[in-house]
Order: structure tokens, then sequence, then C-alpha cells
């Protein structure tokens, strides 16, 4: 911080606030829940004082596991939230320059402390973040390792479970997905299942939403999911084929397994840049002749959130280091034909190339 | 907003993009989910141009359902975000003092549009769409009574399910809740599902949040969860005994059902303030000895988002008006012992009082 010329993190909930002091956030809802002055919530942690954490009297109440080791400042419920904003930055002055507010923080929030700091700059988290949190410790790699675990064994369940042309909907598998995730130990799902049929008769473009459409044979079936633990996220996917699959389809899938066989190889400490895997991943399924429909990046860097920094992708030139994670992601979705899709999140290793946390199978699946 | 002094409203996806173009927000993530420029979505409204709704490029591949009205503006995976963003003020100009933005629009968005207009205003959209959210239109209405009778048919289900003593545990019981309510037709929860229980050997003194604990006998067990339906939110809650309930938790729940009923009936048009409400109904637990235990407003504003003004809580003079739609929520949790809750969704009536939305019975069920 002093060294970007920070003087003050305030990190509302989130990956941020957990990684400096261990805060969780909580399951996110659909709908906002409110509680009086809800925008004051975070930590505040400045080169010479703090950590604080600032919470509504609602969140101390009902939402705060006791934790003896923080000091707690509660906005009463008819408190001013500035007034109350104002004397937790005072215990921060005079060096308060520059505030790094986090990415995701309400815009509420950020509007209040103009208000109540109209000179101070305000900056983001991540400047001060992002760079700590791409190498990850032993404990955070043995956290996704339990994450990697629970999700493993939800896909060796849910793959029998599969009854096309029984009225069973992609809802259903998303949904039995999630219990089973939670059942293996999970605190929830670290994104939204995803569960998608491609086919002749699917309208739907790249649509990647589980909906009510019943399984049906002559579709393919890709899954994207992830288990959250203790905060961290993991992120997999596989596809397999509903019925007898045509040619194409075998070759195509075998074409992305070589092309994550070729990302999780090169996954090597020092040796590359993120961009470069990208393009050696994707240089397979160009060659193969589907380049065009494979329509995103490789991968992207994952940790106690599903999309983190570094990016495999063009325009980020991160040299690959020890300890950092990735997801392998290469697909080729064709509208009204099928989609073939894996995915594993890999550790950059030494010159054995990058390690697998999952280790489910990725041969083409036929659901009978 | 000209009355205001707001020249463009920039509303990142929420409940109040919905409510003014039928924009539909996600179900939300636990780990954030980062595409390039993601920061920039939203639509933009201005008193003389727009709208235009502005995305990165992988959401509008991957995420936009087609809509032939919309003037969708791309920003390409490797476009420079603060000249996208520059350009796109361009079109709202030379009106531009002000900008609302949506208050829970990330904070990056709000520093990067300071940084792209020093000397443009920034406010908060709340100030425009709160006061039009307030009452519902006869549509609104309908969507609200479809999610409740989703939410009674879930209720309904799940009191047979429940089985104390056998290993079933709070996050077995959740997880069925929101099983339940997709298979009902709604498109997930409003909010995490909540079931806790309360008891002579309950540590957590207030928690709300489900667990693996398992059901047991000699504890209470209260619900708080609700169907999201067509971006509607329901907010529904009971208290169940599992096994023979003291003498007291029979008093109490009586107790708490009467503060509902005192609330239901208050919901007048142009009667009374929503403080009044809260006040009456409080009341009725204050005079039974448990006030102390009553640690929350009674209600809130619900609609497109779970928690909206106006509250049902000191502090909020609002005029009650037909068609505004509330939580009436008394509940006496007293921890170590038990609690004791029910929530409907209610709308304001005429003389006659509230129209209750859900229909579950609330008498007290004994499991045994």
């Amino acid at each position: 911080m002093e060294h970007l010329g920070i003087d003050l993190l305030y990190l509302a909930p989130g990956a941020n606030a957990q990684y400096l002091s261990g805060w969780r956030r909580n399951r996110p809802h659909f709908g906002n829940v409110n509680y009086p002055g809800g925008w004051i919530q975070g930590l505040l942690l400045g080169l010479d004082a703090g950590p604080i954490l600032a919470v509504p009297r609602m969140v101390a109440d009902f939402d705060l596991e006791p934790n003896a080791t923080m000091d707690v400042r509660v906005l009463p419920d008819r408190g001013d939230p500035i007034t109350f904003l104002d004397g937790l930055l005072g215990e921060f002055e005079p060096r308060l320059g520059a505030i790094a507010v986090e990415n995701r923080a309400w815009s509420e929030q950020a509007l209040a402390l103009r208000q109540a700091r109209p000179d101070v700059e305000q900056r983001l988290a991540s400047e001060v973040l992002a760079p700590l949190r791409m190498v990850k410790e032993p404990e955070e790699l043995d956290a996704m390792q339990a994450a990697a675990s629970i999700v493993d064994r939800a896909m060796t369940d849910i793959v029998p479970f599969l009854a096309p042309d029984s009225g069973q909907t992609e809802l259903d598998v998303a949904y039995e997905i999630d219990r089973l995730m939670v059942k293996y130990g999970a605190d929830g799902s670290s994104f939204v299942t995803n569960v998608w049929q491609m086919g002749p008769g699917e309208v739907r473009p790249l649509a990647m939403k589980a909906s009510r459409r019943p399984l049906e044979r002559g579709n393919s079936l890709s899954f994207d999911f992830g288990s959250a633990l203790g905060g961290y996220c993991y992120d997999f996917g596989r596809s397999v084929y509903l019925g007898e699959p045509p040619d194409e389809y075998r070759r195509v899938h075998a074409l992305v397994m070589q092309a994550a066989q070729v990302g999780i190889e090169a996954l090597q400490d020092g040796q590359r840049t993120a961009e470069q895997v990208d393009g050696m991943a994707r240089q397979v399924i160009v060659d193969g002749g589907f380049g065009d429909w494979f329509r995103h990046r490789l991968g992207h860097g994952i940790g106690l959130d599903v999309h983190e920094p570094p990016y495999l992708d063009r325009g980020d030139g991160s040299l690959l280091r020890q300890g950092m994670c990735f997801t392998v992601e290469p697909s080729v979705f064709i509208p009204g034909q099928f989609g073939a899709r894996t995915e594993d999140v890999v550790v950059v290793g030494g010159a054995e190339g990058g390690r697998l946390l999952t280790s489910y199978r990725r041969d083409l699946q036929v659901i009978a």
C-alpha cells in the first residue's frame, strides 16, 4: 500500500476481505436484501490504524460470527451513516490521501465516501490485492484440492443419474448437482450450476443456462459447475452425448481434449506467459478446422473468486509461476449442432507441466 | 428525472433496470465471474437520448437474449473500456450535468464514470426509481401472487418431509425447499433459503443460516424463504416445533400470530404510516412481555427486490397506499430457548385491511 500510495483499504465483504482477514462472504441473494446503512459494511485497514470491521446493527445481531480479535463498530439502526463514516475515517487521518475500495463494493459506498471526503482520491482494491492473490499459498492449494474432490464425487454420481427421454430436465440435473456438492461437504456452488443441451432442435444460440428443456437423445449435454468450500471456488466442465453421437462429434470431442492436454502440459513455471498458453491450445482447435467455434479465452485464474487474474487470454503477458491456479477449458460450441467442452483447475508446475486438481475421466461418455 | 435534475440513468443489471426495460438479472454467483470490461454493463437512459444497452463482448455472445428492440453496444474484448464509455456518454451530451447510477452497481463503474467525466455529478438511481416502485401495478401484483402460490405449495410439501432425529439436517431441508420451488415453476430462490433450529442445545445466538446440524426433537424450527419468478421476489416464514412443545412456546407462538394479525389488518390505504403499523403489531409482543426478543422491523416493502422501501419500521413515515406490498413478519427469538416467527406478503387494501398473498396455515404445527 505504501509503495502504491494507498493509505486505506475499505473492503466490502468479498474475496479480498477474506484474503486479508478471514471474514467470509455469505452466499448471495437474487433480490436485494437491505438494512439501514447496509452500504457501510466493510473492513478498514490503514497503514497506521485498523483493522476495523464496520457493520450495520442488523448484520451485527444476525449475521456476524463472534470474533474476539476483531474491532467491530456498529452503525445503529437510526444513526446517520455519513456521520458514522466520518468518524471511522477520522481514525485513519491525517494520513488519508487515497482510499482503495473493493472493486465490487456498491457504488452507493463509493458515493458516500466521496460525500464524506470529497478531496480523497478513490482507487481500486485490486491494485493492492490482485498481485498478492495470483500465486497460491500451500494452504490455499489444499483448500482448492478439497473443493476439487467434492466436484469429482458429484460428477461421478451425476452421470448414472442422467435419464434422457424420460422427462428429466436440465434444471433437474442442475439441482441434483447442487445437492450432491453440499452432501459431499461443499458450502454451496461457487457459481450458478449450468447444464445445457445443444443439438439440431436447439434454438438458443450459445445459451449457457440450465432450462426446463427435457433431456433428449441426439443432443450433447455440457456441464459447467463448481463447489465453494471455505470461501474457495472450483470450476469444472465436461460434455457427454445423449444417445449415439455422430462421427463428427467424436472427432470434435477428441480435438477439444487434445487442446486441453496441450494447455495443461504448457503450464510450466517461468517458461511462458499466460497468453502463450492460450495460443498453444487454441492452435490445436484452429488446425482441426474449428477455430471459429472456440469463442472464449482458454482459461482464467481461480481461487477465492471464480474468475481472477491472470487470464489465459490474448493480451495477458503475465509470466507463469509455480502455484498459480488456472482453469483449462477449451470448447467447440456449434449452434444447431453440438457442444464439446472440458474444464479442470490446473496448478502451474515445473518441467512436468500443470497438475490437475480434479481427476474425473476425460474420454467421451455416451449416455444410452 | 427532469424534476430531480438528473440527465442520465446508468443502470447496471438489477431490479431498476428490469422495472424500466424488462432486462432480467441473472441468478447471482458466489465467487466473482469477470469478463474484460464487465463493469461497463448497463442500461443508459437519457432525457433526450437512449435507451442504450452496453455490454462486454462475452456477455453479448453468451448471455443476452436476442431482443430486436434494444440498441445494444458491445465492448470488444481488447477495446479500451474508458474510451468506449467516453463514446457512450458523448451520445447524451451536452445535457449531462448529473448521472444517477444503480445503487448496487460496482464501485468500479462509479470510479470509471468519475475518470471519464470528472465534473459530472453522480447521484443514486433510487432517487428516481424507489418512489415509482412502491405502489405495484396490477400485473406486478399478479406476478407476486404467482410467486406466492409456488411458496404455498413448497411449504405444503416440506412439512411432511421433516424427519427429526433421523439424521436429516437443516441444509437437507433447505435444498429440498429450493428443489420444490423450481419444480413448481420458480426461476429459483429470491434469497438464500434459511431453515434453522433454536433450542436448549443451540449455541448460535441468533444465527439465521441453515447448517449441517441434524433436526432434533426439543427444538423449534424456523423457515425463511421465497421464490423468484419473472424477476419478482417472495418472502415467507413460519416456525414449527419438533416434538411436543413446552407451554411457553405455545403461548409465544400464539402471541406472534396475534401480532401478525394486527399488522395485516392495519395495512389500510391512507389510514396510517408504515411506522405506525410497526408500532401497533410490536405493542402486542411488548404487552405479552417479549418485546426485548422482537429484534427487527415488522416488515419491508417487496417486489423486484426482497427488501425495498417503504419499511414497516420506526422512522419510516410513508403513508400507506393501496397496492403497496409489505412483508408482515413479527418474531420472538430467545437464544437457548426457541424461536417463533411468521411471514407473509400482504397487499395494502381498503377498510378491510391487507390482503395476504400466501394462504398457508398459521396455527402451530407439532412435528412428531
